[in-house]
């Protein structure tokens, strides 16, 4: 089976503490790495988590407050002193390409490596990249700064071999066969794909909310997906702090993962006032069962679904 | 006996590796904190350390080099964060206040407090601060770009009192007295200061010199100084590779430090490729003995010194 899961480098608001950096997560899709947010000391946990970080190609970076991209810089540099050849690219809004620029060229650096740019913009189900691997889509968050969701998506698999009629099947039909495609035998007969193959499990998906009001516009674009990051950085007794600062509670989270039905809902973004997650969960789960707080350093896996 | 001391948070070189993050230190001259430079991260340690770090009121950054300053901005705007009324003076090379202006631009952020910068030029000598604890001057280093070290010291302490000789200086003189005047009695006789009070201990002083290639030309403004921290990148086998990029091996460090006669040399700044300072030690030592390799989070005091 192939890998997807999700790594969580920062769980915590703009203030670092409890043990709870800012911003940062990896997606690891069959080997292929994802950044998500990159806070401050992002590249000191993706050492510790044991990530072989180099295999980066994207980052994609939601939105400008610090919290969530001032781990970049020192990521790209010490990507360049690394040795990196292979091209890094970056996906974020508006004005973050000048903030590296200004001091890649304040520090005299000249990088090895090609980095690109792709500014994004805040809209529901923009395709932002399809490689191999993946295709990501934004999603349009509601912040005090342009801010973006991203929502990845496995790229289907290949239909599977019958192993009862693999025999039937000759070597160089197999890849036509697993793309979907009737077998023709020499006489004319027609074999139908479905006597041969059976489907894939469903492509994987896993969506990143974060910083952002309740914002139910997203919810058509994160149908049913596999797992749900949505920012509760507050509770409900906080209802009108996180109305004003345009953040949400751990209810609108599970609110949120009730109505797109997804399959799970992992919190985090958890403003520092709080001790532990305790009480954000148990709000949460009220609202949605299947929920996590995320830790600083855990990885959840996301595993196929079985075929009914 | 008041606290001179300085933590080490960061002991490495530009790539973060082996427990050695990016440079940065915190002087607390009697409880007064100076930060000098301020690597990616260096707000998650000085909470590790314990210090009050809103206490910080200058920052002294020595040059652009990302591993230098890249932690400055996160500082900033926790200090925002966490409420900081009382202004904050940014001491560092041209360029660094527009890249910070950008950051706080494009996250539209309006700090709280106030914030100025003072730029600083490579110039041996140079008073860069005097408060009511320490002054501060510039060293003339030589790196790849404009490269300032620091040399603090204590202002001097008043005289002191001698325990025997207390009754006869009435509570009014006592200020004068011990600022070094006579104390003139009122039949008009005059008691020679020097029967009344003994010197103080000397101010002590601490030199921070990061990043740099063996230059002597400071030696005459670091005369002395209680403790030198020098940047030993490489070993002496490594030589050609610090000539060529403007850093110093840990022989080279010494004789800095024998030169100036200072009491106590520090090293720090470890090129990543080093797993243990066991060598890089070794090498000063034969040099100058009275050495130690600096590590991340521990602090070095400086004590007073006795009067012969």
């Amino acid at each position: 089976m192939t890998r997807f899961a999700v790594t969580t480098l920062g769980t915590g608001a703009a203030l670092p503490a409890r043990g709870r950096s800012p911003s940062a997560q990896v997606l690891d899709a069959n080997g292929s790495l994802y950044l998500i947010d990159c806070g401050e000391g992002t590249q000191e946990r993706l050492r510790a988590s044991g990530a072989n970080f180099q295999r980066i190609r994207h980052v994609f970076i939601g939105h400008l407050h610090g919290d969530h991209y001032l781990g970049l810089m020192g990521l790209i540099s010490s990507f360049h002193l690394m040795g990196r050849s292979g091209p890094l690219d970056v996906h974020a809004p508006e004005g973050l390409q000048a903030i590296i620029d200004l001091q890649l060229r304040t520090s005299r650096t000249f990088l090895r490596y090609p980095l690109t740019f792709h500014i994004i913009r805040p809209e529901n189900g923009r395709t932002l990249l399809e490689d191999e691997h993946v295709t990501v889509h934004g999603l349009a968050l509601r912040h005090r700064l342009p801010c973006t969701g991203f929502v990845f998506r496995e790229q289907p698999a290949p239909r599977n071999l019958r192993k009862d009629q693999v025999h039937r099947v000759p070597h160089f039909e197999r890849n036509a066969v697993k793309a979907g495609e009737d077998l023709v035998l020499d006489d004319g007969t027609v074999v139908p794909n479905a006597e041969l193959t059976v489907a894939p499990p469903p492509p994987r998906s896993y969506a990143y909310c974060s910083d952002t009001a309740y914002t139910p516009g997203i919810v058509p674009f994160i149908r049913q997906v596999d797992l749900l990051y949505h920012e509760a950085t507050f509770t409900e007794q906080l209802a009108e702090r996180a109305r004003e600062t345009l953040h949400s509670t751990a209810r609108q989270a599970a609110m949120i993962a009730r109505e797109a039905g997804a399959r799970r809902l992992l919190l985090g973004h958890f403003s520092s006032r709080y001790k532990n997650t305790e009480v954000l969960l148990a709000e949460a789960r009220a609202v949605f069962p299947s929920v996590e707080a995320s830790s600083d350093g855990c990885t959840y896996a996301i595993d196929q679904r079985t075929i009914v």
